[in-house]
């Protein structure tokens, strides 16, 4: 972070919604959706999670220009049974597609107890933590999961065949914050290994394998057709069970709803093409809600989630560490300073968005 | 595994799943509830997870004859909507208590299209793979998790303060077998480490760490006050993602139903007393049911499935390795020797068993 913020540009988290969404509206997103998905984009932003903000609407820009995005999509439930229902996003934007989804779930759980869809014929939907936040609104349980372009290989695998596949899950709590989980199932990001190049650092063993397979520290050496590896890394890290976490999230997401799965899932990247063949439409998304109240008083749930995260606080840490987080601190930290202070913008990114105010004719204004 | 063969005796299957129901029947379990406790326990031996099964039956029985589980529960739901329950397992078996609730989350999946069951008040349930495997038979996609004693440390954190909960879930396919996910939630299981110590070997970085907090390569220094790491490690290999794994499975499996969390949550062992501090009754579980047909048609889904599976396998292998598997290969390999040629027990587990024998009358034969 410290390294970014060096060579980053500061913008008000307001004013980056604004023009997020004038972006939207100029490829005839209507206003509601251009708004939800500049809210979606800004979750990102504003908590901290570099990788999922305003760095990728370069990339929502390039693939809505080249029509590769339905900017007006017919969201439609193409299958329903009680608590779970299939949706066909009519390849609109994740992040207009996403809140839509997650909302049905979060219908079904005040319905039926709970709530789950599964979402095909989608695109990236931003960070898989702004859904099950939403639920929080509403004292319900939430959770998202979603299928990636393929990263990652396989545990004993030396090709990628699955994408980074991340899991989000939020409980609220009564006094305290609520707890957040929101992580993608490698090892690491590709971004911690473009980092990394960047600063001509070697990476520890366990994030990523060369193009024959072999364990690599060097991460030119993962980027020129290697692979990250699962959640674990190799056999002594367990590496099986971040395979077993990918592939769950990449069958609840993608095969159950009728996506592309694995290796075949939708490139986010307007320069990589479509997998040759397609087992499916777009990529998958999954989510859930549960409703407290179906399984205990929702006041004493909360007050024991209060409980949980002071206990979880009170652990001894370890040699050298302040205090243990609960998951969601860290991205509570950064809402906190960069509301106050702005969003520090990445001056690659920066320069692209420039580039997009120039073609656009929206204004683009840093932070005074 | 090749060293526990070489110290291990040869029992039949069958031989053990007669012996391990006539123990639970001497303590007053009702025929058909021991004859599935040891069913549940079957499952592990026979499918190699030897850590789960026969292994523990001298701690059910120490726990038994010292009254801390009930023989007889009242299994009951108190808490109930739609697809989803609260149900106290009245101090049962886990192995009685989980397969109950389990079916309660797929008989509400046949109804509401999903069930999703949290349990309190009750005790260890063995392998969580066996769980979602009975769902498979129903054509229903199985989930389920559970909490444990305290034996993992929280990221960044220097002392026991969560149990290794696991997570399993399974996935039917057609011609192809179901894709079975079991895993702990920890880098390595507490026997790893034990292992490890007998042998006289150093363990890997990111396994564990000492009394005060410091990563050790020595299995003996984890064991006397140290703790297990969550999956990932240390955060160079995000072992905050594992962290969020065992809080999730924590929450929904204790903090939701009502149990005994984090810290406080029942010991699994005859010698220890259990914490101080009460904070719920007894463990939790979590069991879900997805009815597949209120997605897709599950002849599709079961087809695509094939096709995952296939691909996975088709993945190029790391050097060395013949090909890479899917989750529930391993089991299944091992259940097809061990049903042809015996479950190896280990000695001491030997020892133990014929210590019941002796005691309770019930005879033990070794394989001929």
């Amino acid at each position: 972070m410290a390294d970014k913020v060096a060579d980053a540009i500061l913008f008000s988290a307001g004013h980056l919604r604004r023009f997020t969404t004038q972006v939207f509206e100029y490829f005839k997103v209507p206003p509601a959706d251009a708004a939800l998905a500049a809210d979606v984009l800004a979750y990102s932003d504003e908590h901290g999670i570099d990788s999922h903000g305003i760095a990728r609407l370069k990339t929502y820009f390039d693939l809505l220009q080249a029509g590769r995005i339905n900017p007006q999509p017919e969201v439609k439930i193409i299958r329903e049974k009680g608590s779970v229902a299939t949706v066909d996003g009519d390849n609109g934007l994740g992040l207009v597609v996403g809140p839509q989804c997650m909302r049905i779930a979060m219908q079904k759980a005040h319905a039926h107890g709970s709530g789950w869809v599964s979402v095909s014929n989608t695109n990236h939907y931003g960070a898989a933590g702004y859904y099950p936040v939403m639920a929080l609104q509403e004292d319900l349980i939430g959770l998202s999961m979603t299928n990636t372009t393929k990263g990652v290989a396989p545990f004993n695998g030396a090709e990628k065949m699955l994408g980074t596949n991340p899991i989000a899950i939020a409980f609220p709590a009564w006094k305290e914050p609520p707890v957040v989980i929101d992580f993608a199932s490698s090892a690491v990001s590709y971004g911690k290994v473009e980092i990394a190049r960047r600063k001509g650092q070697p990476v520890p063993e366990g994030w990523c394998i060369d193009k024959n397979g072999y364990a690599t520290h060097d991460p030119a050496e993962m980027m020129e057709g290697g692979a990250l590896l699962p959640l674990g890394g190799s056999e002594k890290g367990s590496g099986h069970k971040g395979y077993c976490l990918a592939g769950m999230v990449d069958i609840l997401s993608a095969v159950l709803s009728g996506a592309n799965w694995g290796p075949f899932a939708t490139p986010f990247a307007i320069h990589v093409a479509p997998a040759g063949r397609q087992v499916g439409k777009g990529i998958g998304h999954f989510f859930g809600a549960l409703d407290i109240e179906g399984f205990r008083d929702k006041t004493a749930f909360k007050q024991e989630m209060d409980a949980w995260i002071q206990t979880m606080r009170s652990t001894k840490p370890l040699p050298g560490i302040a205090q243990v987080l609960v998951p969601g601190d860290p991205e509570r930290q950064a809402y906190q300073t960069r509301i106050r202070r702005g969003v520090p913008v990445d001056k690659e990114v920066a320069a692209a968005l420039q580039a997009i105010a120039d073609q656009t004719g929206i204004a683009l204004l840093q932070q005074e």
